[in-house]
């Protein structure tokens, strides 16, 4: 299948691109490199080092066979976006191509207003140049989790059954994300279900948990293929902050209570997840959700699972509750449906502590690159707008 | 109070520039004039004459023995909206900054973006503004009764109690609306809501159905007072331009089966509704909603009034459907809750015809300026992207 991956520079999207090659797709990509530029502008670095594009290119065919063929632009500008379509007539589109962090939309206006602006409004051309050139190609588009935040009540895939006041319709589950790049994906969510309704376009929308790992087989450890791995308090996500933290000897520093529960999947369970989205495309019109994660921990959890297994590796980690920079929840239930993928055949890994061994593995070997960054792991952009370094709660 | 509107040169915020200056408030007011371009883009122009905002300003002196104070500039625009609120303190304000039509913004991919940047981001940067200058101040956003669409339950006040397999919440009601117009509303309404939850903000956000209407009689009949009244096929909604067919002896124009459901209340009760929430505003921290409306009629009953009133006037009206170039549902359950307005002592007018004859009085006067551009008011922009003019469909 030809398969294009927006944002085919970052995290996800990289590793994506590998993994469709090596099972039989076709792969073009598009990104204008922002992601190197935000963790940069956050004073930080990938902790694994990442090759150029052009060496990635080069790589991807020598290991590949095949090319990546690559589109250098912005999401935004709806001409380019068109010609790239034109010339690469895509049968699906993984759509990765925003700016996935909450603290970074929370920094000030100027932040708030371009992510909100660079995701939703990239999303829409999405959805016009789908419908112009490519009606049938297939969306997958990348939301996330948070959009439905943390509600007293389970949570569905997307839709649910009401009965309200003796009528009955099945309608979107309410959203309510606690951040400006989280309410970005909850308009996108509300965007791409109206093209597919009014349109017939087709749509697969991924609420995402938290993505970890820094590896598949797939990148068989050649170092121009490895992915980035972000340890800065915007890029960074909880878990990817801790090991940086067990490596370098620093605690680990989990926000508030530490109560907070959210579900997570390692990065080769994401690829698989994605893949079958791809390969199972819905009906024209159909507009589909899946809530993909693996596992429910709280964040207490998730630094005692990362203490053990730095301790495998002679480090000795304390855990230190800092308070927290954002207006969340701290306790609450949370029990999100995840059926869906399951349905499609999706095989967990249910490793949670292999697949960290594996992290601390890459990362003890690009310890000084974290040591010289360090600054970057602390938080200080504050929910409230203002900009002050927490504090250790003990 | 010090209230500001914003959009203040447009239909509702001029009107209610008066209302509430007559009422004891002070106004100030935002505006780029960009209502008159569109309306010029759609080769078109307001049936009755309007002041150029200068003339308006000193009438407005002269009439009501006080400043409007007016700031020309553009409501995404952070540093020019964050000066003008230093200036003025407001201690409310009304958002009527928004492009308020749907087909417009379903021209292409360029009004689409357009629309949802302007009317999101616009009302984004009025947030971080409140918060920054004015942390107090009541944000009255106006939204759309459009944001819930047509679903086959009951449509409550913005949040209903919810009980999901043995557990309760309330929430938000979903949204399902039906352009990138309504969208951008329902974009608002939870970037609103999450300002109000976590910055503790105040805010009445309006769920407003069609407002019509010629005038309010604190505008005293005099011509540099008056407001605009749009009937072209995307600032004119069906009401006006049925009244504005009427009265050039062409047939209405329905689209589709007629038996489209929607809320109404004349301009009058729209200005009495805004004072209300101005007048009341919620606590901090709260984000509550009013549906805003008074009657509802199908599209199909709404010309007939116009066509009863139009014979008054001597006026030999037919009514002819036309193709929907919209996609919407025709036949639906609609019984939307409105009573948190008339808890706060909204007292409706009820009475359509007497405010039809109004609107017929002030457009006889103008059936040159009708009959000039009477092109404007047939539909070509289809909600499938395309351009073609609908056809009658008997």
């Amino acid at each position: 299948m030809r398969v294009l991956i927006t944002g085919v520079d970052g995290y996800l999207g990289w590793s994506l691109s590998i993994y469709l090659a090596k099972h039989g797709h076709q792969v073009a990509g598009i990104d204008n490199y922002s992601r190197r530029k935000w963790v940069g502008e956050m004073g930080c670095q990938s902790a694994i080092p990442i090759a150029r594009m052009d060496e990635r290119l080069i790589t991807y065919r020598q290991s590949l066979g095949q090319n990546l063929r690559f589109f250098k632009g912005d999401l935004t500008d709806y001409n380019f976006v068109l010609n790239a379509f034109k010339a690469f007539r895509p049968e699906a589109v993984v759509y990765l191509g925003e700016m996935p962090s909450a603290p970074y939309s929370m920094i000030d206006v100027h932040h708030a207003v371009w992510t909100q602006t660079n995701n939703v409004m990239g999303t829409l051309v999405a959805l016009y140049v789908i419908k112009e050139t490519a009606p049938d190609c297939h969306l997958v588009k990348l939301g996330t989790m948070g959009e439905y935040g943390t509600p007293n009540v389970d949570i569905p895939e997307g839709f649910f059954e009401i009965d309200y006041r003796g009528r009955k319709d099945r309608m979107m589950f309410p959203r309510k994300a606690g951040s400006w790049y989280h309410q970005s994906k909850v308009h996108d969510t509300h965007n791409v279900e109206m093209a597919c309704r009014m349109w017939g376009m087709r749509s697969t929308d991924i609420m995402q948990g938290v993505v970890y790992g820094t590896r598949i087989d797939e990148m068989d450890d050649n170092p121009s293929l490895a992915t980035r791995f972000d340890f800065d308090q915007c890029f960074g996500t909880a878990i990817n902050r801790f090991c940086a933290q067990a490596v370098i000897g620093l605690p680990l520093t989990p926000y508030g209570s530490g109560k907070q529960k959210r579900g997570f999947l390692p990065l080769r369970d994401s690829m698989q997840c994605l893949r079958l989205a791809v390969e199972n495309p819905p009906t024209a019109g159909e507009y589909r959700v899946f809530n993909q994660f693996e596992e429910v921990y709280t964040v207490d959890e998730l630094a005692d699972r990362v203490a053990k297994v730095g301790s495998k590796f002679d480090l000795d980690v304390a855990v230190r509750p800092m308070e927290n920079p954002r207006f969340e929840e701290e306790e609450h239930h949370y029990n999100p449906d995840h059926q869906h993928l399951l349905d499609l055949g999706y095989q967990p890994t249910h490793d949670m502590e292999t697949e960290l061994e594996s992290v601390f593995r890459d990362l003890t070997r690009h310890r000084g690159r974290i040591e010289s960054r360090k600054e970057a792991v602390f938080p200080d952009i504050r929910w409230d707008g203002s900009r002050r370094q927490s504090e250790y709660l003990s």
